[in-house]
């Protein structure tokens, strides 16, 4: 038996990040950028009011209050998107709008709550009452406060979220290089499986392996290419690993344990470099990781709740690799386990359990009987409960390890 | 002013939960169960083995040992996916499969590691040793163990999952009637804003907000349509949101505040219902909500970052409502503050910072200066420091409450 590092590491060693692809911006969110990205221009491109209200020299509204404003002319005004022709000279103001440039002899804006321009009747102003003093730059957004022209903005490897694809549409690009997503080919092996909608003969189940899988690439940003179901001839096998050929990755449930109509591993053995391995934990032991015809293949156990859990494991951060993702672990956390868990074959349990949390203490609750095919005990957790090999039995109110499926907020 | 709180109460009064679609169930992913789902089938649907081994009646092995098997007489196999003819009798033992059926006179499962069946060269095999008593249901699933024949599964207002869409699968369950997904035009209004992948005149910004927008949209569950930039003229503010009126909302940046030209308010106070509210937060000031043609609108602020933070304040829980969700609030986590944070006008301050976890806590640094206008200092938070009103300072070391964007660990 190998461990569950030992594992990963094989499989990561065997899994290379993608090529690159060019996308329109909003494609690329979640994707992880493969280019350096420098700002061609300043951003703000020139200085700029950050409110409305009236451009000024600072030094004109010193001594200004409420009760006692200082007046200025106002000679014009500047709308965003225009450049003032006039200039701000001393004792005069310009009517401004947010985002509009700064007019020339002006290094201040005050905003029109700080005036009196609410009381006043005529239309154009002619006077505008200062009631506040401003100091130099108020509420001036600054050329390149944001961004200077030439810097470095977004370096190659950054994981692109809504900000990102923000920051991009602000530099004026309508599309980025990046890592592709990797096609996932995903199939099922067992004479016992049923597709969904078919009646169900007995002895008999649905196949639900394929679902829960391409769900849980869809969820991690791969694309899943579901194969259906291969039945338990070599034949069959090998017909449907040929369709999975242009993906990035096949993931096959069942067929890798020591039963003699574990024909995946068979199949595989013929067709490429396979490794088997029994990994020290539970739910999930059985593995088996291989190359087909320089196409990683990842054997996955059959049991539905295993088969998810080694997903999360080995599968997830496989595919996070290939999209050129860097935190490739699932975050976890420390909780107070309310209810006991027994370790009695020194493997390292992931015990299903609903994590809450209050106040600043997680606590942990197993959901249910934790027997490999109980795929609503899996349904019912946010996290696994991690507890290692050597340790024999967990107690109530004992602290344990909690890797996280989702966040126990959301 | 209004609070935070209010204007939220607001916006989420006049947005209802969307009506329900019929979808293939991996498409369902994220999306909220609109049925109550019952199992039309005992899952899983027989007794079958959890493991590759020999059926056997466990009052056979009583006192087996590795120095001392007891011996079963072979008389048949039993593949997954099949019903055995065979059944199993006094001192007699099947082979079976895992899944397969459990059959009749059998109790419990040795597995191959607990028998001689290695050692044996003899095939087929006429007798196994078996080397450990077993307990009676050893290694044995039962019909309905993981979900009972007409048992609720998963009640409407389900959030779908990968294990609930894997749950789904095992009912045979191709479809699933869900909420659908909101689809939320977004408009973006100003003569100073300039197209992506279009020369930029002195004077003019990128329309960056309606991808950064768009963004978030998707990011959280909703169906971007994006309309493009209409320009400060009544005529095409009007035209623009003639549009977007087959959409469930419209969110609209810039043209709500104080300002002359801010005619997006004008063309809603002839076309609908609105209102205009200062929120009592900083950044994010002006914010205007309303009714055009029973679409509800939310006119979020012009500058980058006001609209993206308060779009996670107001339009994220109005699409997760619209979606069926239930839980409308973004976590938040207490961390110790590395940079002091002032608060000069009584507002509520959403301060961009970078949270990071050391041990079992985390600890938040802002990301640079915090003009509304910096979009980078958006892109490199993950979380944003919530400063309340009340609270004049926040000093390095002090504990605060952050609200995370993303997650520090992810």
């Amino acid at each position: 038996m190998i461990s569950v590092e030992e594992a990963l590491e094989k499989v990561l060693s065997y899994v290379k990040v993608l090529d690159r692809e060019e996308n329109p911006i909003l494609q690329c969110l979640g994707q992880v950028l493969d280019e350096d990205v420098y700002s061609p221009i300043d951003v703000p491109p020139r200085d700029n009011s950050a409110m409305d209200g009236y451009a000024v020299k600072a030094e004109d509204t010193v001594g200004a209050t409420p009760s006692s404003p200082v007046y200025l002319d106002v000679t014009g005004e500047v709308k965003a998107g225009a450049i003032a022709e006039e200039e701000v000279g001393a004792l005069t103001a310009l009517r401004i709008m947010t985002g509009a440039p700064l007019p020339k002899g002006a290094d201040s804006v005050v905003q029109f709550e700080d005036t009196d321009e609410a009381l006043r009747r005529e239309r154009p102003l002619l006077q505008i009452g200062i009631l506040h003093q401003v100091p130099k730059g108020q509420n001036v957004r600054r050329a390149g406060e944001d961004i200077a022209r030439g810097q470095l903005v977004l370096p190659q490897g950054t994981v692109l979220r809504p900000s990102e694809i923000g920051v991009l549409a602000s530099l004026g690009k309508e599309t980025a290089w990046v890592i592709r997503r990797p096609v996932v080919a995903i199939l099922a092996t067992g004479d016992e499986l049923v597709a969904l909608g078919q009646p169900l003969p007995e002895g008999k189940i649905y196949n639900s392996n394929s679902f829960s899988i391409a769900a849980q690439v869809l969820r991690y940003g791969g694309i899943p290419q579901v194969l259906g179901i291969a039945r338990d001839h070599a034949r069959d096998i090998a017909g449907k690993i040929k369709e999975a050929l242009s993906a990035d990755m096949i993931l096959t449930s069942a067929g890798v344990s020591m039963g003699d109509y574990d024909l995946v591993k068979d199949v595989l053995a013929k067709q490429g470099e396979v490794s088997f391995w029994t990994v020290r934990m539970k739910p999930g032991k059985p593995l088996a990781f291989g190359m087909i015809k320089g196409l990683p293949h990842l054997g996955l156990p059959g049991n539905p709740v295993s088969a998810m859990i080694t997903f999360e494991l080995f599968a997830r951060p496989a595919i996070l690799k290939m999209m050129g993702k860097k935190n490739l672990s699932k975050p976890t956390i420390e909780a107070i386990m309310e209810s006991p868990i027994e370790n009695t074959d020194g493997r390292r349990i992931f015990a299903r359990a609903m994590v809450r949390r209050e106040g600043d203490r997680y606590f942990a609750r197993l959901t249910g009987p934790q027997g490999s095919g109980i795929l609503t005990s899996m349904s019912r957790a946010n996290g696994l409960v991690i507890v290692p090999e050597d340790v024999k039995e967990v107690r109530e109110g004992e602290s344990v390890k909690v890797l996280m499926l989702d966040w126990s907020e959301e």
